[in-house]
């Protein structure tokens, strides 16, 4: 019995690989290479397919005589500046890469889906998120395809899974870096490294969790829930740091006399969220609860990114 | 200016144009005719085009040169079971409706929404049905589809949109009836006129509006409301009806002598919701109330439909 990871190439695909490759799982990688890298995952002990995810019937033909228990699925658009410039970015990749997924497994039979969600499902909110509160309306496409996502696993739970997990991600931090906020200050400071220009005012606060408790947060729940829909957030206890901050932190630990330039606006683009307030009680009730804070996630993944992209 | 009304030959489409046609409004129609129908409307008084809103080249060649104020988007796969059967047909006349309506408004720069959304986007909850509550768990592929729909409009109204309503649906029965129940076991009767053979155990409940209060509701939230977000439940004020009376009613009207069979099951198909609950509160506090009960929605549609049917 093997276990598919959709997105095993990438930052955190990649890092769940590699876990599971320690239980010593069968794995059976997909990934269209767009921000992953075959340098992330040791492709001696795992299958791995350089394919999209909604080329079905080429993943159908590969999984021929394959029996698979669980499908992991974290491939997405992960620029959600892109995606809202155009539809299609998050409507094929974030989406549709779904839909994909249930139609592949709905015809090899299999039954177990744990599908990489995330807190911008619920767009912009004054309220304390909880996993159940309403309404729910994304204000990025990217944010809008992962709740039509789970809404479309949610309708196939009903009619032929049996078990899924939903993990309603932070923002999460750490190596191997594809994209995100420390990379983009590490690669300004590489190219001029007396000045760092942010965008929005700074004071974006959001709540960061590192890479390696967010696998270890998800193996939890898949471990220790039931069959039928399972939805958690996951992150860190606190309520985040601002961008300032982490912009501070990057300039201390790579180009400590440079100036930080920040601009009029609360928001850095469009669907961006200036700050929020995730509720992790519902994983605490299970069992689980992050060691990290916001800003120790913060700094470690800053020492980790540059040295992944070479210290100046 | 016009008014595109997208599904605009369909059971609710084609009434919403007639009423807006009362305002000598101009009206653009697309409805690729699935299962709305020419007859439906006054094909002299408007602009009538048989494209799929999905063929947007087609779409927005069609519309050069007009300027568009407003666009209605009611096209929508209405067999449930089908789209939970294939996962296709929710996915590209509930779903891709909605992206392609999208991108055609932000290419023709218009900025008013109407959307027709569906209590179905709540899935099988116990608790009411306020508009605010989560999490949203649809159960049908129809569902998801329609929640995905709204996900995306959420987030087309942070980057180009002014003004979006979100209408959802209860059960609405009238004429021109393409589909549902009533039509279904009209002609049941007219086949085999002394048996009924009824779904489930005929003890599902629903709320059901008429389509005529229904366009009424629509319109005024329209008119009621200002630029941003406004989404709101629309139904009649008491929790519905059973199939059952549903059941009784036609056979009542239709052919007092059947006698009907029902089965063990509460539901009567995958994606089927046995009750709900479900509030107008909100809706009455913007002053609208809805006259006739579910009930007597459903005598005054069994009759209209038996007519539409020809009596036996």
């Amino acid at each position: 019995m093997s276990i598919i990871v959709i997105g095993g190439a990438g930052f955190i695909g990649s890092k769940l690989v590699r876990k599971l490759q320690k239980k010593e799982e069968n794995i059976i990688i997909f990934d269209k290479l767009s921000l992953g890298s075959l340098d992330y995952i040791e492709t001696d002990k795992v299958e791995f397919f350089p394919y999209d995810i909604n080329n079905i019937p080429l993943v159908l033909e590969t999984l021929k005589g394959r029996e698979v228990k669980q499908v992991w699925h974290l491939a997405a658009n992960s620029d959600i500046p892109a995606g809202v410039a155009n539809f299609d970015v998050d409507l094929n990749d974030t989406f549709l890469s779904t839909v994909s997924t249930l139609k592949i497994m709905k015809e090899i039979r299999c039954k177990q889906i744990f599908f990489a969600s995330s807190s911008a499902v619920y767009g912009y909110q004054k309220k304390k998120l909880y996993e159940d509160i309403g309404p729910l309306m994304p204000i990025s496409n990217y944010g809008a395809m992962k709740l039509a996502s789970e809404a479309i696993i949610s309708s196939s739970l009903e009619s032929f899974l049996e078990k899924v997990c939903i993990y309603r991600f932070p923002n999460v931090v750490g190596v191997p870096a594809t994209h995100g906020v420390i990379l983009d200050f590490i690669r300004k400071l590489k190219k001029n490294s007396g000045i760092l220009n942010v965008l929005g005012n700074g004071l974006q606060q959001k709540a960061y969790l590192h890479v390696d408790e967010l696998i270890e947060a998800m193996l939890f729940i898949n471990q220790n829930t039931t069959n039928g829909m399972n939805y958690y957030n996951i992150g860190p206890s606190d309520d985040g740091v601002t961008v300032k901050d982490i912009a501070e932190e990057v300039v201390n630990q790579v180009s400590p006399n440079a100036k930080i330039y920040y601009e009029a606006s609360d928001r850095g683009w469009v669907g961006d969220i200036p700050r929020f307030n995730y509720s992790i009680d519902k994983i605490k009730d299970l069992g689980w609860s992050p060691r990290l804070s916001s800003i120790d996630a913060i700094k470690r993944a800053v020492l980790e990114i540059s040295t992944q992209e070479g210290k100046q």
